[in-house]
């Protein structure tokens, strides 16, 4: 359920390409042109109007783009126009890299797209950094992260509706007994978490909550501020429940003192053509305030205007 | 290379798929008549006659060939009609299994396939067992073969051409102290092997060579019965040389006392649409003889006949 929306009757890619061009023209840049075409196509359509900018003016949008905007709002618009493959891809490789490195992110992407959305980010990501995804991880992240986000970042999960009880209950059994052990980094531990489908993990915590009385994500904070559970404990949600995850990061991208823009537009561009309606109603729930609202008092200008376009209010 | 041969002008997948019905027709199985069409389609055309014979007969090819044909020359033939990802899912499963387990086989089909179809592989794994293979793999093997296998068969390798020779000699560094330490198992170790490039990694042994005096895989040798050393050196055998790999393979299969039909057929029809011309050469310099004149010598009857006829020499 996306947010985003697209007018009925959609202009031609040159006609888009062609009016964007206008927007860069002469002093200053159209901003409120540029959201009001880009902000309403979906990715097949920023697709064409990029090939079309192309062939029309031999310049990549993306390079004007860069050229005409500044700060947050750029970013924002960059990020968007890309395709989404694309800009899985550039989000994981910052996200290996030494001084924008996340463990967070990179679990955030494998974990919420399909399987076959993840595969294509892997082919993004050999096109355009001439390596592989599951190479840079493995080759810059150590330890018990290393352990849990190479499998994972390699992942080809099944994707059926298929669930198998009994092996539920015994892999509930497994998880139960690591987590008595603390033996949170355990292959067993780890082996369930990063191969099983979605549908068969959300089958065996049913059972871990049915049968040892409270869910596991509980269980996993004997240490609160230990930042491997903690990572644990965001891809449990990120494959179960991942409209919960993204409410969470939102909220403590605008409750927090300051602002993450980096973290609410990640959030926003990649969520807004996928399931931001159900993010929508998590956040209103959980925070009794909807998200257009928080974010619109949060942020302005043409970055607040770009987001709440994406976001399907633009009024707010 | 592959040593396959198909006529210039091929009949419709409808006159094969017809002249395959009347082959099971009445008494008896026409087998010549089989070979001599099965045999001399590449695996587009093989498709498309399993296609035609669905719609025509109203019955899967594969399960008329099951009736019809018996013991080696079934398996032979069913595995060549099969889809080569289709059978490269079957062969791995198959492996993953208890009682046809090996991981020599399933690190011997992910290894040597190009990226894209280990990936087809995967799909197709998905399709006809409804999990995935890394999961198999990762539920059914324990230990140190795990630690290798799944990383193996979970990867997308980047396939360029590009080579890092500063991280060559680093990483060539590494494999050398984890074999002083003996520690064939270390994480670093693990994950030079299964995640590099191939010409990543052949440009790192070959500095390892260079800087240590021997073939990493002499240094391998330090227990020749260790079978999880075993299993390395044949990894890296498979990742650099794989005619070296299926030469050997081939050679124990027929010289050893009593034939490995399995070996045999699986290696003539994974690979003679593919590298076969090469294993051939392979062959015939490391055992002075010709690979087809050894497996006629060998084998028997329609087996014989069809094997020979996949290596492209029908009167041997």
């Amino acid at each position: 359920m996306a947010t985003i929306t697209v007018p009925t009757v959609v202009p031609s890619p040159a006609e888009d390409a062609d009016q964007l061009h206008k927007a860069f023209a002469g002093w200053g840049t159209n901003e409120d042109l540029i959201i009001s075409i880009l902000a309403h196509r979906n990715a097949v359509q920023r697709r064409s109007i990029r090939q079309a900018y192309a062939n029309g003016f031999g310049e990549d949008l993306l390079k004007d783009l860069d050229k005409e905007l500044t700060s947050d709002f750029e970013r924002c618009v960059l990020l968007w126009t890309l395709d989404p493959s694309e800009r899985d891809a550039y989000l994981a490789y910052e996200a290996t890299k030494m001084f924008t490195s996340s463990n967070w992110i990179l679990m955030e992407i494998v974990c919420t797209r399909s399987s076959l959305e993840l595969f294509a980010i892997r082919q993004a990501y050999h096109a355009r950094y001439k390596k592989s995804l599951e190479e840079d991880v493995a080759a810059h992240i150590v330890g018990d992260f290393r352990k849990l986000l190479v499998p994972l970042v390699s992942s080809f999960r099944y994707e059926g509706p298929e669930v198998n009880t009994t092996l539920a209950r015994s892999e509930a059994k497994i998880l139960h007994e690591k987590i008595l052990e603390k033996a949170y980094n355990h292959e067993e531990f780890i082996r369930i978490i990063t191969t099983r489908s979605k549908a068969q993990l959300s089958a065996t915590l049913n059972h871990y909550n049915d049968e040892f009385g409270q869910p596991i994500n509980k269980d996993l904070k004997a240490d609160p501020n230990d930042e491997y559970l903690k990572l644990v404990r965001a891809t449990i949600k990120c494959l179960t429940a991942p409209e919960k995850h993204f409410e969470k990061v939102l909220r403590h991208a605008i409750v927090k003192l300051g602002t993450d823009e980096w973290a609410l537009t990640r959030v926003v561009v990649t969520r807004s053509e996928v399931d931001m309606v159900r993010i929508k109603e998590q956040f209103h729930k959980r925070n009794s305030k909807p998200l257009d609202r928080a974010i619109a008092s949060d942020t302005s200008g043409d970055y607040r205007k770009m987001l709440l376009a994406l976001l399907g209010d633009e009024d707010a």
